[in-house]
């Protein structure tokens, strides 16, 4: 399976490559793909910010590369480098609210930087941090994969109509992606008929990133609008739904993107399984409760225009881009530490001390 | 409160005038309010297939003028004109499937054109007739926002945040709207909050139109992506979900737009009231249930464009407009011959034996 996912490896969003951040432009794809360098951790933070890179563990992962970018310029101004750094580790941490692997991702660089005397070899060791993190990801997402898989096929063992919604595939993770790394293997296994992807307004990662992700893996897709995925439930035989998270709390509540919940309600309804899939990066123990979590709002523009061409008169919009899905809404939380069905603090605390399985 | 509606009416999309008929194009909505002016019913069955005039109402309104301007086109050309009004009745009827209205007007203008023997009087009995469709559906508005506040009065008599999908308002009727009629009467009597307005995808009758025809009114509205109305039903106290419908079977199974049915899910879930809208025009006991209603697919191209451009590569969309919300999710019915809780055969039955209220 791991062979099998590493030799269909089509779509990397994020390269480290001449001591420079690469990052493949989200806002652009699918038409174009262009890719723009990074050599600062504020353009990085910008990036961030403006969406150039999205998905929790991809922001985490390039968050770390920036921590890089900044070590080497605060090194080459010299003085009180350390001191100065703070001010780049606040504004990486600016850049997004909600999406926990980026604090996740500050605080473990943060927490090696401590642990580096010597200022001349503190570059390499916070290289090789970031790497490592990247790396991990990548094996998080070949875990992840194959105990989703075992799931999947341990419940039907027959051809399967998934649903998805927004992205959490090779674009928003430093490998195979989350939800997509298990949709991916399932297909690899014979087990998928069809994935069904919600465009998820406003910025379209579904029909943009998800379905353009499938289609280059022959993956049969089929877009539709968010408002039809309970229609899809009823009359597409749908048995489940499959989502990434951008943080989980200590209780098993997952903030992910906005839609999330509505559906996770219309799967109970229907009872078709649901599954969330994310690194243990994304779990965050300081979270009694997904209602603690921050939710980002953007901007009303998203909603107002269309092709960057206004479509709505002046009208409050209200721009919430992700939701809280309760615990006891989630079938299954696959992580790379392990699965744990219907997540409650207790069964988070215990899966949290367990040692990753790859 | 019929005195409040009638001195507050902004907005009007449907009107025949000079033997014509002139529709507001809703297509070029909210920047653009261009009328098209249409002398031939093959012009305004094209002008219903392409959504010039959309809504359940204001579609049978304008079949019913498109009849009066074929009698007159057929009479003209002279010989067997009866016979050849056939094409344009078979013309119309094709131009959209869900909405009942659509038949349920083309069938009252055959019946009431099968009693005129006499040809020099057709002309003037038809386009009687239209007329009194048009201002039927207007009357029908007005009884519906009185039985529609009244539930809100007796179940809540401080303000309410409602949630409303796609357009039921002045643009898809003959006068005040359906949903927006009742909503727009709560507004009057002191008890509405906030008005959430799902976008309403692919074609954002939402954010274009309600939020239009709201904002005219100086009701306060917030458009928001349909994703989001689980998080809002938790998050900002919603307590009435107000909508239209295209087509009711006669166990009370409801067809609306694509979304209406996990908007209802969700409600139940949520404690959140659930109140359609229609007149009983919009009611076909001929269909027992709901899953016999046709559902319109519009073309892919509605959710893979965006501003005439093309966002979303080669793939598979598919684009199911309406679905089909069980009656055991819905709380009330109000139809202008009166309201029916928890709808089921025996009350669709018993509420279709009564007279108009009006």
């Amino acid at each position: 399976m791991r062979e099998q996912l590493l030799a269909a490896e089509q779509v990397r969003a994020i390269e480290w490559r001449d001591g420079a951040l690469h990052l493949l432009d989200q806002r652009a794809l699918p038409f174009e793909e262009t890719w723009l360098s990074y050599s600062t951790a504020a353009a990085v933070a910008e990036a961030i910010r403006d969406m150039v890179v999205r998905g929790a563990p991809a922001i985490g992962i390039s968050a770390a590369y920036a921590v890089v970018l900044a070590v080497r310029v605060r090194l080459a101004a010299g003085g009180d480098w350390r001191a100065a750094l703070e001010e780049d580790f606040a504004l990486l941490a600016a850049s997004r609210p909600t999406a926990v692997n980026l604090f996740w991702a500050l605080n473990r660089m943060r927490e090696r930087l401590e642990r580096v005397k010597e200022d001349d070899v503190a570059l390499a060791v916070l290289e090789a941090e970031a790497l490592g993190i990247h790396q991990s990801d990548r094996d998080a997402n070949l875990t992840m994969a194959q105990l989703g898989v075992e799931l999947i096929r341990k419940h039907q063992g027959n051809l399967q109509n998934l649903l998805t919604h927004c992205n959490a595939g090779a674009l928003a993770t430093g490998g195979f992606g989350t939800a997509l790394g298990v949709i991916r293997a399932a297909y690899l296994e014979g087990l998928v008929e069809r994935v069904y992807a919600d465009e998820t307004r406003p910025w379209l990662q579904g029909s943009r990133l998800t379905a353009w992700e499938l289609a280059a893996d022959g993956i049969p897709v089929t877009v539709n609008v968010d408002s039809a995925a309970a229609h899809l439930m009823k009359t597409r035989g749908i048995t489940w739904v499959i989502v990434g998270a951008d943080r989980i709390a200590a209780n098993g509540d997952v903030a992910n993107k906005i839609g999330t919940y509505q559906l996770a309600v219309n799967a109970m309804h229907h009872g078709v399984r649901f599954m969330v899939v994310a690194p243990s990066s994304t779990i965050d123990m300081s979270m009694e409760h997904g209602d603690d979590i921050p939710i980002e709002e953007r901007a009303a523009s998203e909603l107002l225009e269309l092709g960057g061409k206004r479509v709505v008169g002046e009208i409050t919009a209200l721009n919430p881009v992700f939701d809280v899905t309760p615990a006891d809404l989630i079938d299954f939380l696959v992580t790379e530490k392990g699965v744990i069905d219907r997540p409650d603090t207790a069964k988070m605390a215990q899966l949290m001390c367990r040692k990753r399985l790859h």
